[in-house]
């Protein structure tokens, strides 16, 4: 029940998801009074498919990633990660602390075998379509073997998502040429071409939101530098474009006209539609929100945790990495 | 008199800016007959501030750095860098191949002392200004010594041009707090905050277009994915307000009516405002266009160079780096 907004964001988000998916169960972690306060507000109420689980303790969005995992056991995000270990839920969904989400999923729930860190991962919108895009910061420094796990765990993640038989896999270098880039990426480049993924070779910063890839890997310092750069100059533009629209009267009047158009505009582009990164390379499904989410948003990062239990990604990915292993031992 | 279009756009800019500029003076360096055949086709001809300078070879846009230092001695790129090194031009501009320009002028230019490696740096726009941001892809893998030396170079480069005495200096991480971040990051930090700049700590990826810095520093791989991520980012946007402004004629219409404010947007937006980005920590200036560039963004990355040397920008760094060094072994 974390994120900047707290339940008055995940709760009514929880809501509406339940009403638009009647197979879907949640429980909701967190400080029962504030919970239930919440819910009355809302004139809702516990019930079969919607229960809480209550938790006492709070991971605060800067508390240090070790110190929540050491001195938190309470936290509601490590209830919420433990019951996915125990079974009593099939994912958690959480906005809250990146680092601390992590370290706590990692703990609890442990790496598949053959992973030796887990990736975040998230969906991007393309020209054409849209792209999954990993790690996103979980990762500073990448080995070529980490490279080509991230490459693994995110084709088979979106052929088990969207029913992709043979995902197109890029690995992002500042150059098309097989020169270019840093040692990782060059070895990593050799690993891939040598696997049995569908890689189609580099890609560069520009060819991210072409839509020509399925699935771009990156190590988590540069994902991270990406995703939020992309963030900030969606931001500026918008800025700008509201300025312009804002000028004098004749601008103002422009604007009504244009709104229809530009509100379809927005929608196409609306960041909340790819909210729900997946903490992938887990025994489990953890999905992290953005903290500043807003209700439609927290929506699509419960949505996401459905797709992926759905279709079992954890155990997907784990049955891919054993066969690869068996090949290359083979 | 390279890059994608070579001298169609390449004579038209040098004319235009010629007009605009009556202390300027150019040398068209490349195949005589085909500069001359432009100046025909444009009613104008070599005279006291418009020279050509015959070279026989053209580096292309795939050809490797290294084979274009040693194989092409009289390419256009070379001439015009030899030019500068003798004091026949006081700086160079060219729309061609980045390594090969990159590889060329630090051979024959030499770096400055205290420097290892030239970097490449350009301005972005932002919410309230523009920002410049080093290196853009000349370093892949770079020391905390390097980036503080991007750190020295921009921030001089940033007071030289435009007058602004402490230039805040962000350094790109992928957080904010100090532990985040990889190894060569967290050094630079602890140098860039002994150092004498005006260093405002970590930003990250959504920093780089608020303007709450001027000069943002980062090693070539990242500055170069996060400059092409925002290229295909603008794109895509741009694609998608397009395709909503020409669904129907009631949308095409509304597209007619707002287009004052669509230009006045992408006026303030327009990356051929920002063409130009400046190989710095060389004895010499040396300005890259994009390949891409057209009339006004080529003229663009003129003015630039004339700014740089009316600001006698490798002697103010050269200075600054011999003080800084001094200061140092003190």
């Amino acid at each position: 029940m974390g994120g900047d907004h707290g339940v008055s964001v995940t709760v009514p988000a929880a809501l509406q998801a339940l009403q638009d998916q009647p197979a879907l169960k949640l429980i909701l972690v967190g400080r029962r009074d504030i919970i239930e306060a919440e819910l009355q507000r809302l004139h809702a109420a516990e019930g079969e498919r919607l229960v809480i689980r209550h938790a006492s303790e709070v991971v605060n969005m800067d508390d240090p990633p070790a110190q929540a995992l050491r001195s938190k056991k309470d936290s509601s995000m490590r209830v919420a990660i433990n019951l996915v270990k125990e079974g009593g839920a099939q994912a958690a969904v959480s906005a809250g602390n990146t680092g601390a989400l992590m370290a706590t999923a990692r703990f609890v729930l442990k790496t598949l075998p053959g992973i030796d860190r887990p990736a975040i991962v998230t969906t991007l919108p393309t020209t054409r379509d849209h792209v999954h895009v990993l790690d996103l910061g979980a990762n500073v420094d990448c080995t070529p073997e980490q490279l080509l796990q991230f490459a693994v765990m995110g084709s088979i993640l979106v052929s088990a998502v969207e029913g992709k038989p043979k995902p197109r896999v890029g690995l992002l270098n500042i150059g098309e040429e097989d020169i270019k880039g840093n040692e990782a990426v060059k070895k990593a480049n050799e690993m891939l071409r040598a696997s049995s993924l569908n890689y189609c070779g580099f890609v560069e910063g520009d060819d991210i939101y072409t839509g020509d890839m399925d699935v771009i890997v990156c190590d988590g310092f540069v994902g991270n530098v990406m995703l939020k750069t992309s963030e900030g100059l969606a931001h500026m533009i918008a800025h700008y474009m509201k300025q312009e629209f804002r000028r004098n009267l004749l601008t103002r009047l422009a604007a009504l006209i244009a709104l229809p158009v530009l509100h379809a505009f927005k929608k196409r582009v609306d960041p909340r539609r790819y909210n729900g990164a997946t903490l992938v390379g887990l025994n489990g499904t953890v999905i992290k929100s953005h903290g500043g989410a807003d209700k439609m948003a927290f929506g699509h990062a419960i949505l996401e945790a459905l797709a992926e239990v759905r279709n079992n990604v954890p155990e997907r990915i784990g049955r891919e990495l054993a066969a690869l292993d068996t090949a290359a031992s083979a």
